[in-house]
C-alpha cells in the first residue's frame, strides 16, 4: 500500500485526483499506476483500469490469476467490475468511498457468487494516510 | 440498434464474441466500436468501453452530455459503472445477461439514486436478433 500511496502523489504532481494502483504477483510488483482521468481526458482512466492493463500487458495474459491489486481508494463500480473481468484474487483498499464505493460501501460486487469470479476485500489498509491524501488535495483546490 | 448489431458483426469476423455498441448524440452516431477483448487481449476492452473512449474523443470531453449508447447486449458491472462515470444520458440495450448483466438482470447501477449520475435504461430492443448472435457464435464454437 506504501507504493500505492507513492502512485497516488504522483497524480497529484500532475493535478489528477490522487489516486494509486500497484499489482502484485508472486510477491513481486508487476504494475503500478495512477489516475489518469484528467491527463488522458477520459472518464475511464481510472488508476485501477491503468494498472489492470499495464499488469495484462506484463504477463500476456487478460487473465491475472493470483494477482492482488493495493488501492488508495475503495474501487467505484467500474473498476469493481474491472476486478472481476481480469480476475485479480484480492483488492486490498486504503480509504472507504461513501459516495460511489462498490467494495463495501454501497455496494460488494467482487463478493457476489452470482457473477463467474469472485475475490477476496479487505479495506482500510493505511485508511487514514490514504484518505487524507485527498482531503488535503481537495482542500488545496479550494482555496 | 441496427448499427450496434453490424458492430457485433465485425467482432464476430475476428473471432470476437459478437458484442456492439454505438454512441449518439444529436441524432448522429459519434462512435462504434465492437468488443476487442480478444485481440487486444485486454479484460476492459469491452464494447461499451471502446465505445465510450471514441466518442470522448470524437467530442473531446469526458463527460458526454445529452449522449446516448446502444447496445446488443447488457452491460457488465464495469460496462454500468463507466455509463455513469461518463455521464451517458440513456442506455438502450438488446439481449438481457442474466448472468452479469448490471442494467436490469442482477443490478441496475445506472438507476441507483446513490450515484452522483443516473442514466435511462431501456433493455429488450431487437432482444431476439442480438441474442442469437451469441448463441449462433457460441454453437460454432462448440463445434
Amino acid at each position: 500500500m506504501r507504493l500505492a500511496i507513492k502512485e497516488a502523489q504522483k497524480a497529484e504532481m500532475i493535478d489528477e485526483v490522487p489516486i494509486g494502483a500497484v499489482i502484485v504477483k508472486d510477491g513481486k510488483v508487476i504494475a503500478r499506476a495512477h489516475n489518469k482521468k484528467e491527463s488522458k481526458n477520459q472518464a475511464t482512466r481510472h488508476a485501477e483500469i491503468e494498472a489492470i492493463e499495464k499488469a495484462t500487458k506484463k504477463v500476456n495474459n487478460w487473465w491475472l490469476e493470483d494477482c492482488d491489486i493495493y488501492v488508495t481508494l475503495e474501487p467505484c463500480a467500474m473498476c469493481a467490475g474491472a476486478l472481476i473481468n481480469s480476475r485479480l484474487r484480492n483488492i486490498y483498499f486504503g480509504a472507504y468511498d461513501k459516495k460511489a464505493g462498490c467494495c463495501g460501501s454501497l455496494y460488494n460486487l467482487p463478493v457476489d457468487v452470482r457473477f463467474n469470479h469472485r475475490l477476496g476485500v479487505e479495506g482500510g489498509i493505511l485508511e487514514e494516510e490514504c484518505a487524507s491524501l485527498l482531503t488535503n488535495y481537495f482542500k488545496k483546490k479550494r482555496k
